[in-house]
């Protein structure tokens, strides 16, 4: 159920529905819009009478929602979310007009690691720099990650280089220190369905970066990000990252058609991670082309000052001089799609605007 | 690296291997065999020199490992592991000559319900209860379990009944309420790759119940059980719970030819879920019996004592009657295979040992 | 729509409903049941109007059918159908209690090979007798088969060991030669949807062995017989030979669950084969073990004399004594089922019948 | 094995060579390439000694082939291939510059519906037509094409619109019957193994569209290029339309990372058919957009005059306003790769050029 204020309605019209809602032993979920507020009520165990709500002052109307994610659906919500990442350097957007690049190496090895992927990141044209400290890994036995220190060293990148930070949070105690360090909370696919971590991170006040299943249907996807949303932070930034199929070719089959399908159906931006959706150095690229011309609102990408040392994911990471190149070519693809990067060329006025 | 004792080896020879293993800053895995003891090493980054250990008293040899599973693997260990489960009603193998049996329903919803089916499935020849009072579900508005509560219904289940009980531990906190109450920890599908998870069980004392993730290769499958070992748990029976492929027929493709393959690699049992192996009851019967001829260690499944009641999964629930049904069936086929259930009837004594 | 004539209907009542249903465009199928005939109507664009049947004489009903598939349908023939094969050493049955076994090399290599195999497999139990003459290789570089001379070498074996014969036609125009060799025509797992094979094959006079594609739905596969039976040739084993998925420690992952779903929507027998299945020799016998358990109508088998040897499949190819042990264990599981093989031993008389 | 002639190399010299081969009973397949002319050896069953041909005169060298494919690899031929199709209006190319971009309705209907799709699609830029006039569909009681009027008509559009033609060919019959009409021959996806249909394409002298199978890997994929080519027909354009996988969101799982992968393997050209890659109608442009920005040497695209009343596919057809809003976005595309499609506005010349 979905109950929808009149544009006019006050402050005290909307509390009085969401006291009506708790009154019945439900959640509600106040949505301010640009025009008008939206409340989604959870918790419900089925249908509610919508009569019930009608009759409340400001209520414009009560709809019944047919999908079985509500808040982060198009029905609940129609106009595109923007989710805000404050960074030294001013506030970074997912799902505005320019696209969000995330990049940097898969695992934080070193502040010499760290520093000079940093730098070579921003100069291309990234505003948030992503690096693991905590690595979830197939293997107890490989590299898995340097823990509170890669952290610190984070925390130092983000001070040196006015970066904002992504890193991952493996479960719901690690979160808890995790989030003092990160500027977005990642999620791996791994852990798409962690529902004890995804709640947690819903308790969370930083966005969310969530990665999707190596096997999740669009429905489960979207299900992991109501879980998210179901606990108060609406600060959900979606990511495609390839799932399994037969194909040997690539490590994993990248989805693109995933993209439309999400923004047909939700609010929440979505991002597409090139490296682990191909894991192969050189089909990383066209992939982030192609990413961006279907509409992708973003990418994350793996970049690593010298990829053959890397202690993990050398042979999916980009060095810097083609990362950049990457840069050079996705920016372009944008302005066709009347979007930018941090790297585009403002056009130039005209000359009534002189 | 795995160090094979000599069989008139000390205990003394043993711990004096297992001390320049931490000398060397590794962590040594003591596995007595019936013949010898065999010692694993785990946490060095690569290959160890074998002369450093055969000059040590008692030390047969040292060989190195080649795959990426090591305590799982029958490199390291050749002969089957019996998994040990106390129950009330004596122990229970997984493993042996003896097919273990679990049933019972998809989640505790009440003590009259749960009673209802431990008596019922007891009767037909389960001596293990299943039941989750903690639920991992797709949906965040769906029933959840019910917690503690639950688990108290469970203990009373045990105490009144007999049966052990086998149910799901969703994270590392919550595992140490529920690791209070089970004889078996369950580790749902969609976090066989929480590694988290995987690591605070292998703290345990209690034997693990490792089900199979969605797109889990052969592999990550069993790198999921290493985990489990390296922390020093080596009780892990596996689970084959079905896997996501295009068929759309059944809700899972359960892959059967997965049991001759762990068996081949590995001396851990295995063991097959028929209910959400194909999501649908009429299926469960007809793959309970294929699943006992390919060569599983046991069953495990799900037992309602009204299925269309059932506030969880109740389409792939069993009627206490058609369990029954199934054990009659699988019990003949495990007959085949020179393997027994609970109902098995003993061979008649020969007239020479009357 | 099907029309289901009253028991005591005359064939002219059932030639008039025909000649009626032709008047309308359409085509008829008359198929005589124990009790009563069915008559399936094929080619009307949309739903016929069941009024304009049921006012003939020994009409019983008019029933729209609700699936895209009829003619295979138990909607339109709810009894199993029995598939005769008319071998020189008598008749062979699919879909009654016997099972159906097919044995043989996967190529014709040479008289010899043959012969060798065909003897063995015979003594084995096995009443059929597989081998390619044509084969459909993945590389235009491989052994293509042996072609024409390759079935003369079936028709000996046919003469010689009185095994019917089972081989794999390619193309319309190929059919006209292997028709005249075979006891039963194979459309491989590639051809699945070559539908001029498939019409082609359903105006043959024999029996047919459909082998169901590589990524093929439950739905594709019972459409690609509906082909067959809509030509005329109402003669169809179904063959489940494993599906393209992730999972690698397989060559193919079979489908077990596929068998009870055929048999609860289609009067179709079906068979499995556990060799193209699993990929691997030692695979192939739990999983032939599960098939019969799982409740599969017969299986279809590679032997070689010398699987080493093979010119095609010989990783998969069992050598003759493993086949004899794989029939004693499918005979003792199918006689849980109550079902036989060849070498079932028929239950002792009882002393009143002495 | 490759022979590599000298650059400096006489007709002679390379007659000779390919009558050696031929005297060792293989089959030689000579390919003249900018520089020099390569010549392939096919139907050796293992490695030739590169001796025998290293002292022939013009012979620069001899190099053994490592892929299972040969002709289609970049080992035999490293420069793009350009398949030239030829059309009223002149030559279409895949490969070069300019994408090949195909248009038109899934089948044939009838000379109106194919008379407006054919303006349609030529005056948004499209310089190639294509329509089915026979149909492989999954049910036989579906439309199954026009047949041979349906080519009549196709000739008509031919004339009257000066659009090349591309049509499916569905078996080795009919082949002789299509290639009087079409332009290039098109086998479908589930034909893809039909190698009886791929042998006889590869004897045509019409240029061949080859689409990937459901479930084809990158080798399968290949390997069914190699038999056209074997056969002597070098100009295959391959398409990628989609694979099966689990995601449930599109009809198929269109795989873009196979562009790259093919380009870097092979010379062959090839383009994606959004349309049944995704089998959604609001997919197709955003998919058309990333298969361009992927690499793509051309698309395939259904229009149909009126979608929502096409026989077949209408669901997934643009209409032709959304098909000229395509080629617009992928002509912008195109431009920022450096590549042009027929509706590209030519540079302005500079004004030193004026």
């Amino acid at each position: 159920m979905l109950i929808v204020m009149k544009p006019q309605a006050t402050g005290e019209d909307i509390a009085r529905v969401c006291r009506k809602i708790e009154a019945l032993g439900y959640r509600p979920h106040p949505m301010p819009g640009a025009q008008r507020t939206a409340i989604g009520i959870t918790g419900n165990p089925g249908p509610l009478e919508p009569a019930e709500f009608e009759s409340l002052p400001g209520v414009a109307e009560a709809i019944p929602v047919s999908k079985p994610y509500k808040l982060v659906s198009r029905e609940v919500k129609n106009e595109d979310s923007l989710i805000r990442v404050a960074t030294p350097a001013g506030e970074v957007t997912f799902g505005g007009t320019e696209l969000g690049i995330i990049a940097g190496p898969c695992a934080i090895e070193s502040r010499d690691q760290a520093f000079r992927a940093a730098e070579r990141v921003r100069e291309a044209g990234a505003r948030l720099f992503r690096g693991g400290a905590f690595k979830p890994r197939t293997s107890p036995y490989s590299f898995q990650g340097m823990g509170e220190p890669g952290l610190k060293i984070l925390a130092e990148v983000r001070r040196e280089f006015g970066l904002g930070v992504v890193t991952e949070t493996i479960d719901p105690e690690n979160c808890d220190l995790v989030e003092q360090y990160a500027d977005v909370l990642q999620v791996g696919a791994r852990n798409m369905q962690n529902f004890s971590l995804l709640k947690r991170v819903g308790r969370s006040r930083k966005p969310v970066l969530l990665k999707r299943g190596m096997s999740a249907t669009l429905e489960e996807f979207l299900m992991a990000a109501e879980y998210v949303l179901s606990e108060g932070n609406y600060n959900v930034i979606l990511c495609e990252r390839g799932v399994r199929t037969f194909a040997d070719h690539t490590r994993n089959t990248l989805d693109l058609s995933v993209i439309p399908a999400v923004q047909r159906l939700s609010h929440l931006p979505i991002i597409v991670d090139p490296s682990h959706g191909t894991g192969r150095r050189d089909k990383v690229l066209p992939l982030a082309r192609a990413a961006v011309a279907v509409g992708a609102d973003g990418l994350i990408v793996e970049v690593h000052p010298e990829p053959d040392r890397a202690l993990s994911d050398g042979y999916q990471s980009l060095d810097p001089e083609e990362f950049a190149a990457l840069m050079a070519e996705v920016t372009a693809i944008a302005g066709v799609l009347g979007r930018t990067t941090a790297r585009s060329v403002p056009a130039a006025p005209t000359s009534s605007e002189a």
